[in-house]
């Protein structure tokens, strides 16, 4: 048994796709798996509903801007204002893979430890309360004693 | 003799030629190299002409609108529709680094692995067919087999 | 102890604070780290101030598109024109996180190596008289030999 990370900085439909399915394909492995999110990464966690939340309003304003949790994320490419997101989300239904929620649920049910960067959660001014249960607190400290103890260590 | 894996996600021409220089560097140093085309990624492994097969209806979108092989990406920034892309290939010229058709050809004799993702293709209705030859088909596990015995492995 | 390194491929801000903040987090537990500075990534260590080198016709011309050091780089999403870069330096200096040209001089202090692609250098047109200093130049060969000996690689 090995133990992998992945920081998770880039928070489009795509490589939220492609980290979870990395994720859930090493911890059916059994191996220990925790996925670090930063920055932009923060929005795949969000909860769809809105929470409330005391905020100044440049938090307010970077709340507004960002996509409430995966089910609202672009692609990182060809995303056409939305267009190009449907248009994957479409093709991955009818191939039968499955869609990025359900990933996310099953990461969890296997044991995949989700952390959220407390220090880009404070600089977006995104609260715990926004972000869905299960995901624990921690800072970069805490990744670079993960990613030492692993032997596969990815930035997405 | 170590391993090396690379998983390219991007498929952006500054993105694959880090990729290639990165990997045939390696090989150059006796590694054992694998990359892994995903998403984007496949299409840098795209024939240059049109290849005549079945596809659905979105399946043809999105083969139209992505490009076809490495002779026709786009930069990841400063693209401006393409101009970016032809002014870094001119000076690439000019300072005589190879172009990333003829870094594939070399990682190739060089015996790097390449691998086109299976779900990827499934999902962007990209068929083995529209794939240059000598690129290997797999799926997530055969990938996270490849990683844990590497000592490298980069997500690009 | 440990060592860790770092291709710096993309040239923004959010990306360029990811790297410094994990640089600096593993070198503060006494570890080696590395970082590759690459492509977009050699804009994080240009002067702010124009200097004077020869140039030909395209270099000149990517020079001038391209952002000259540490206070001038934008996100790597929702940038607008610059405003979501000045908008994210605002919250990071109320929030008391530290400037990225802070990071930069700190990592310096702290003994993280910080190297110059040469071959991007030479396609780019950036010279050595342009970039901050204390910067080495070096290969992928150099680069190769360090990830070998490291265990955390990240391309970010």
């Amino acid at each position: 048994m090995s133990s992998k990370t992945i920081v998770m900085f880039s928070g489009e439909l795509d490589k939220a796709m492609a980290s979870m399915i990395i994720a859930n394909g090493a911890a059916a492995m059994g191996d220990d798996v925790t996925i670090f999110f930063t920055f932009w990464g923060l929005n795949v966690l969000r909860k769809a509903q809105k929470i409330k939340v005391k905020k100044e309003f440049m938090e307010k304003m970077f709340g507004w801007m960002m996509p409430r949790g995966a089910e609202k994320l672009g692609l990182s490419k060809m995303n056409f204002g939305g267009a190009g997101a449907v248009m994957m989300k479409s093709m991955m239904k009818k191939k039968r893979v499955a869609s990025l929620p359900y990933l996310i649920e099953q990461a969890q049910e296997m044991g995949v430890k989700m952390i959220a960067c407390t220090m880009s959660m404070d600089v977006m001014g995104i609260k715990k309360e926004e972000l869905i249960d299960g995901v624990e607190l921690a800072g970069v400290a805490s990744y670079l004693g993960e990613a030492d103890g692993s032997n596969v260590n990815l930035f997405i």
